[in-house]
């Protein structure tokens, strides 16, 4: 299986190669972002992600945990943390970086085999592998008895006003998906990843969808922004 | 017809969007680069740009002049510059920038129609410009009554050691092509460019290929380096 996200992150730890990372969308659109962030210390984190980090409690599932990052961070702060990636290569370099506890596994796989967790933490904008509107709400809804509390990062597309942008998500009305869900794939040198469905909400949007799943927005950072965090109980 | 180029060297001057060039390789192999050396002053060119830059004489012709970062700095020196670039976005973006003489043009289209030049100066790599060894004489050949000397950079690629780099440049052993022969094309969010090949040669390469054309070698630049400026004559 091809994991050119895996391999990225291991040229970035390895060889200190901060290529960049380029994202897929399937209406042809191509985007690029620094890879940087990934490795980033506490200090250089989104100021809504370090505000939104006290409220983090007990045991944390670190979902799409990447190089490792947000779990270093929460362990060196003495949290005991399980980190969970689909792409090998990251398990690779977040065991490497010292996080304890890392996992190959894909959201859909948690279940109660891994214990209960204070805090499900889904930075770097991971509330999108939630997928879509019926997988995101399936998914909360296996997690309400394994955890307290998601804290989950999502940018708010509706404040684009990129025609491209605007024009995708009028097609995805039009076929009944969410505006901001977006099936990308990641390219890396030769290597390219399958598509997956990618799912960036407003604020609003988050609190409708999750609507009816055991889970409630109690908290936002940023929402006057394009990033932000919540804090779902 | 799609001008990815253009558009991004548009929106880096009208918006500030520094977005990376994104080139496809046709072997699937994607890179990125940054685009502010379109943009770049002459002290932050790369050093052998610099130091090449006195053996430019007379009349110029820039072959490639993006966003006119050659064209603008020779012509606050005093000299007389035509430049061309095939790209309708990047004449107009170097003709807002203030350089004089700009022309919609590939460099296979020149002729004697645009006069006589002390220098052909193919700056950021522009050598590439001239495709493969067939075209690359053609087109030597044919400048060769239009000008004096040809100041041009390239990249020695035999020096990489990267595995799919080495790989592509065997395939293109096989097939009869130049090692560094190059077939790409530039995606620009969701512009995509028509393939076109450009040419990366060693010194040694260099010399090969134009033996026999009128021109020779007279001083390298670089050449203990990847990047390197030869001046032609």
């Amino acid at each position: 299986m091809s994991d050119p996200y895996g391999a990225m992150l291991i040229d970035a730890v390895e060889r200190q190669a901060f290529e960049q990372e380029i994202i897929e969308r399937d209406d042809g659109f191509f985007d690029t972002s620094t890879i940087d962030y990934y490795l980033a210390p506490f200090r250089r984190w989104d100021a809504v992600e370090r505000r939104a980090l006290r409220y983090v409690r007990g045991r944390v599932l670190d979902v799409g945990c990447g190089a490792g990052r947000v779990a270093l961070e929460l362990q060196a702060r003495g949290r005991e943390v399980v980190a969970i990636d689909p792409s090998p290569g990251a398990v690779e370099v977040t065991r490497g970086r010292g996080v304890r506890d890392v996992r190959l596994m894909r959201l859909e796989d948690v279940d109660a085999s891994l214990g209960g967790f204070g805090t499900v933490l889904m930075y770097g904008n991971n509330f999108g592998l939630l997928g879509s509107r019926s997988k995101a709400r399936r998914l909360l809804r296996r997690l309400r008895p394994l955890a307290e509390r998601i804290v989950a990062g999502s940018t708010d597309v509706s404040r684009t006003e990129d025609p491209l942008h605007l024009a995708y998500e009028r097609r995805n009305r039009r076929r009944g998906r969410m505006p901001g869900q977006r099936r990308l794939r990641v390219r890396y040198r030769n290597l390219v990843s399958p598509w997956f469905d990618f799912l960036q909400v407003s604020p609003d949007e988050m609190s409708d969808l999750i609507d009816g799943t055991g889970w409630s927005v109690k908290r936002l950072f940023g929402d006057d922004g394009f990033y932000y965090v919540a804090v779902l109980a």
